[in-house]
């Protein structure tokens, strides 16, 4: 994440180093910068890089993601980075300021991509981002990647679409050349974000059933199919209570709950992790992104009949000063009224909405409901009808 | 409301002056500046202080309230100010303005007491506030209130506690001089906002039944006990989700909201209003102030079985730029782990964790629910785990 990278790294690194030694006063020993090559699962042995085979009756796989590459020449030379661990950003940071850089690409247009362009745009660094598609963030509807896409312009980063990647080679004016389908490009970095999928080679080795989405399954109390295995955070797969359906949704939150699952049951406590609703946000410069629930293709992959509507509003009352327009996307179910989903964008406010409406897709509410819920209304945080009531009362007669 | 004092007001005086036109073309008449003088129920006839006589077949009761009084002498006097009305804020204005006035006190420590302290001391006029109490705000708990008042206190609000109000007179070196038990003090202003209570002459007279509460009862359908008469907003009670019981909470979402489903019912549609969950906030200088649901006290008097939990967090991630504290108090029922309010003072932070918490009591989750929300995690918006969920876990510890 772009966040730790400054002086907060320092802090961090501290903080990492000293875990074994944290651990060890309440008996638990942690080995820090160590490989698991192999788990035998009938012997309940892990095998280390080293050779070494520790017995288990427990096992925990927190293996989470391994960043996708595009594949194409020149991929792994100097100057090229992923950005998954806190050793690659650290690698980044350092990078940044010994070449030094005065150039930047960025290759892909997630939330990795985001975050970075703006935290490589504030140093200063011309800043590139090439992408396949034709506006970034696809879990946003068009109307809203168009606001994220105006706001990465607005800041100067030069933003390329339907981009294919063909090749990396050295530089003239700076370190790296990219070649892609609209010419060449050259940087002093490249940052690959063009997606990760759940790091799952030790589950599989294991012959631990994966779920449709590739990642391995687990149930309520986050054990896998295997008695004894758990699994948590962006390797496994999460219940998504709206859809119903198991999904892998790699997030920091996500993981932090479904480790505390597992311990407590593992403790022996009892304890279940009780789903997601797929709420997630962004900041990119002074922009708030956030989204939850279904967009309308997944509300209708799973046999729901979205309806949406997407409305534009004021981030607190009208005539306040500091008010900033904000956009609130709301998806339905027309045969029940049930909200589904919802995406808002604003320089404030955004995912403050989202989070309000996270609760009403946890508790399964309607439109009728969203329309009518008391919130804390005072002019300088909303209108006497908020954003929600207006965009749930519009959308519910629409149906 | 002090929000309003300002351009605006010129711009609400056009508008409400071109109210009555605006309708006419809608077919609707509409009399401004008009006072009702008494209802004749039997006859359906309303009858205005000219002596006009209106027939009606449907009746809507949007009296509002009164604000209280002191009772002492000389609370006539010029430069005693309630602040109720839209014309009240206008003499106001003009009297800070025409005077001049240098000095102010105002009496009460409510909603009103907190956001005029704020808007007339922001206009560089010396402020007093005398209080029966000792603490402000007493919606909120003490801990909660103690941060109000130092808020006050580091603006250079003067707060004076356990006042009791005497006589106002003639000032020297003032307009006025307010005589309490604590001695004498100047001002040029007086405003008196020690509370209100729903204006329900003319609903007496009528021999409407009123509520426990002293407001007007009405059903879902905002309808009175008498057939086609209807009542809305702070004259009216509302059904309260959490604690069950009919409540009167004077305020201006809450009126908005009861007014579309009267108008609905009454143009033939059929909607119901779905009660509050008591949701509130206020702005006092950098401080965002809110609560919802029931507090202790109030919880126990309806039977639940009332603990609760005062925690300090984060506004956003603790590493991040700009991070603020937070504190959010939440209280649940023991027996049933259901969450029953919550309040939240910081100054970033308060009113978004308070509107998500106000949807959790609207759909009556518990605590357990509440600590596993989905919210919408990046660290310029919270912490992986939010202060929601550590609350939600500490309290549900305790449980």
């Amino acid at each position: 994440m772009p966040y730790y990278i400054g002086d907060v790294i320092k802090e961090e690194k501290k903080l990492i180093a000293r875990t074994p030694e944290k651990f060890r006063e309440t008996g638990v020993e942690v080995r820090i910068d160590t490989r698991v090559e192999e788990v035998d699962g009938k012997a309940g042995e892990v095998r280390l890089a080293d050779g070494t085979r520790l017995p288990y009756d427990i096992l925990v796989l927190g293996t989470g993601t391994t960043p996708l590459l595009p594949g194409i020449p020149g991929e792994d030379r100097e100057g090229v980075f992923t950005l998954k661990t806190f050793t690659d950003a650290l690698r980044i940071k350092a990078w940044l300021r010994e070449v030094p850089c005065r150039k930047a690409i960025i290759i892909g247009a997630g939330f990795i991509g985001m975050e970075m362009s703006e935290a490589i745009r504030n140093l200063g660094i011309e800043t590139q981002v090439f992408h396949r598609g034709t506006l970034p963030v696809n879990r946003w509807d068009p109307e809203f990647s168009q606001v994220v896409l105006d706001e990465l312009r607005r800041h100067q980063v030069d933003f390329v679409t339907d981009a294919e990647t063909k090749a990396i080679e050295a530089g003239k004016d700076h370190r790296l050349r990219l070649v892609t389908n609209h010419g060449e490009a050259e940087a002093d970095m490249i940052l690959m974000a063009v997606g990760i999928r759940p790091e799952v080679t030790l589950a599989k080795q294991m012959g631990l059933p994966l779920g449709e989405t590739g990642a391995i399954r687990v149930n309520f109390s986050q054990m896998t199919p295997r008695e004894g295995v758990y699994a948590v955070g962006d390797c496994c797969e999460s219940f998504h209570r709206v859809s119903g359906h198991w999904v892998n949704i790699p997030l920091g939150d996500i993981a932090n709950k479904q480790g505390r699952v597992a311990g407590r049951n593992i403790g022996g406590g009892a304890m279940i992790f009780p789903g997601i609703v797929g709420a997630q946000s962004f900041q990119v410069f002074d922009l708030e992104v956030a989204a939850t629930g279904l967009d309308e293709r997944a509300a209708a992959a799973v046999g729901f009949h979205p309806v949406s509507m997407l409305s534009w509003g004021n981030a607190i009352a009208g005539p306040m000063p500091g008010n900033t327009k904000l956009g609130l996307k709301l998806i339905a179910d027309r045969a029940t009224g049930r909200l589904l989903g919802a995406q808002a964008v604003g320089e404030a406010g955004a995912v403050s909405r989202i989070n309000t409406l996270s609760c009403a897709l946890w508790a399964g509410l309607t439109l009728d409901d969203v329309g009518y819920l008391d919130l804390a209304y005072a002019p300088p945080f909303s209108g006497s009808w908020d954003l929600i009531h207006i965009a749930a009362q519009a959308l519910r007669r629409q149906i």
